[in-house]
């Protein structure tokens, strides 16, 4: 698997160790594109934080059509562990983000793992979603851009969810709305950007859902909607700094 | 020919129209990495500064060679006029970035083409000073990353200059250590960033030269040499606030 990472500068000479936010990519895409588009460094620089930015799925497992679509298979982790036959022994990034990359970093960098922050984009944002609601205080600052906010109920989740759990039903333990019903840890703060120009808004990515959810459960949510914005790295960059003041400010840095 | 433009949101609403900033990338790139990559958009938008990523040659021309090296031919126009027989018909990236694209900016886009700036990186930071000292007074400010100061004197230079004028000495009309000798326009600021653990630095893009060029002649220059930064999109966006700034204090905005 590969990841990328930053490491602010003060972190290789000072002490504490800097806490890690994790940014997860979506669809199509792998540990680059929010490492060279997101905008991300300065901010992440001036509070101290350490950015890791993870691929979105395994690669090159000789796994028949695992690279015949851009919504499945490489580059479409979906931050869950597979359960059917095909895809069980390689597709399993829920383990990889929330356990074997986290256990690498303590081994071979100087971060503080205790003082975690999450977000993504899109399939990214589920993931960041989904793996905070599943881990409860895990993560103490959640954010996402355009994220998938209720996959059960879009056709990227439909296929995700058919193929590597087997049913969309399956899929319920990874939605964040579902999940969200029956949510009983710690109230950390999640801020969610949606641009209303994203081709995706309505059919894919639901944030109206999220916001029922999190109004019925009575748990806070910050959901922006920015006029305008599309599904790109530039709506991402336009907003990354907000973001990482939020994170920087849940984390007490 | 493909270029980016950014528009910043006031302009699409407010008088007058928008200084422009020309970005002129560097070899094996496009409109895109600078686009993409520069970090450029929050201080830009904040100074109501237009930025322009033109493509850094001629395409697909049906020359033959023009895509077998990296660093000539496409995505290699180095910013002059050629004048061999196999060139001079399509690689004029002088005439394009200097006549033709002002052009159709004035056309098809509300900005103020009477106050410009430009920069670039690396061939492109060659492009934005020997354009300036070509041009005087053209631009009213003057910046660039990691640029080839002195192309008569490195390979990139010798080898371009060889083939797209018939000789290095022809390639002195597009130095900008050479220029500077005989520059007499008027005193335009330039500022020129440069990381020290370049790997490009010592053999291709020698600041000392420029340095040298400009004390002889008494034109102000701001060197600054960033410790361990190497000749990369990080070290551009690590500074682009930087030279946005730069600009923007220069264009009076």
């Amino acid at each position: 698997m590969t990841f990328s990472i930053f490491i602010p500068e003060d972190a290789t000479r000072t002490a504490p160790p800097p806490p890690v936010l994790y940014y997860l990519a979506g669809l199509t895409c792998t540990d680059e594109n929010g490492r060279t588009k997101a905008a991300i460094y300065e901010e992440a620089a001036k509070y101290g934080l350490a950015v890791v930015f993870p691929d979105t799925s395994a690669r090159g497992c000789n796994i028949e059509g695992e690279d015949e679509s851009y919504d499945f298979g490489s580059g479409a982790g979906f931050y869950l562990n597979a359960t059917t036959d095909k895809w069980s022994k390689n597709y399993n990034m829920y383990d990889y983000i929330t356990k074997e990359l986290p256990d690498f970093l303590d081994a071979h960098f100087s971060v503080d793992s205790s003082k975690t922050a999450i977000s993504g984009h899109s399939m990214g944002g589920h993931g960041a979603l989904t793996l905070h609601l599943k881990n409860p205080g895990k993560y103490q600052s959640v954010s996402a851009f355009a994220p998938i906010c209720n996959p059960t109920q879009c056709p990227w989740g439909e296929k995700a969810f058919t193929g590597y759990l087997g049913s969309v039903d399956a899929g319920k333990a990874y939605d964040a709305c579902e999940l969200m019903k029956t949510y009983d840890g710690p109230i950390v703060p999640i801020l969610v950007d949606q641009g209303t120009s994203d081709n995706f808004l309505h059919n894919q990515l639901k944030p109206e859902n999220l916001r029922v959810a999190c109004g019925d459960k009575g748990y806070p949510l910050q959901l922006r909607m920015q006029t305008g914005y599309d599904h790109s790295y530039y709506f991402i960059a336009s907003f990354m700094k907000d973001h990482i003041q939020f994170h920087a400010c849940n984390l007490q840095l």
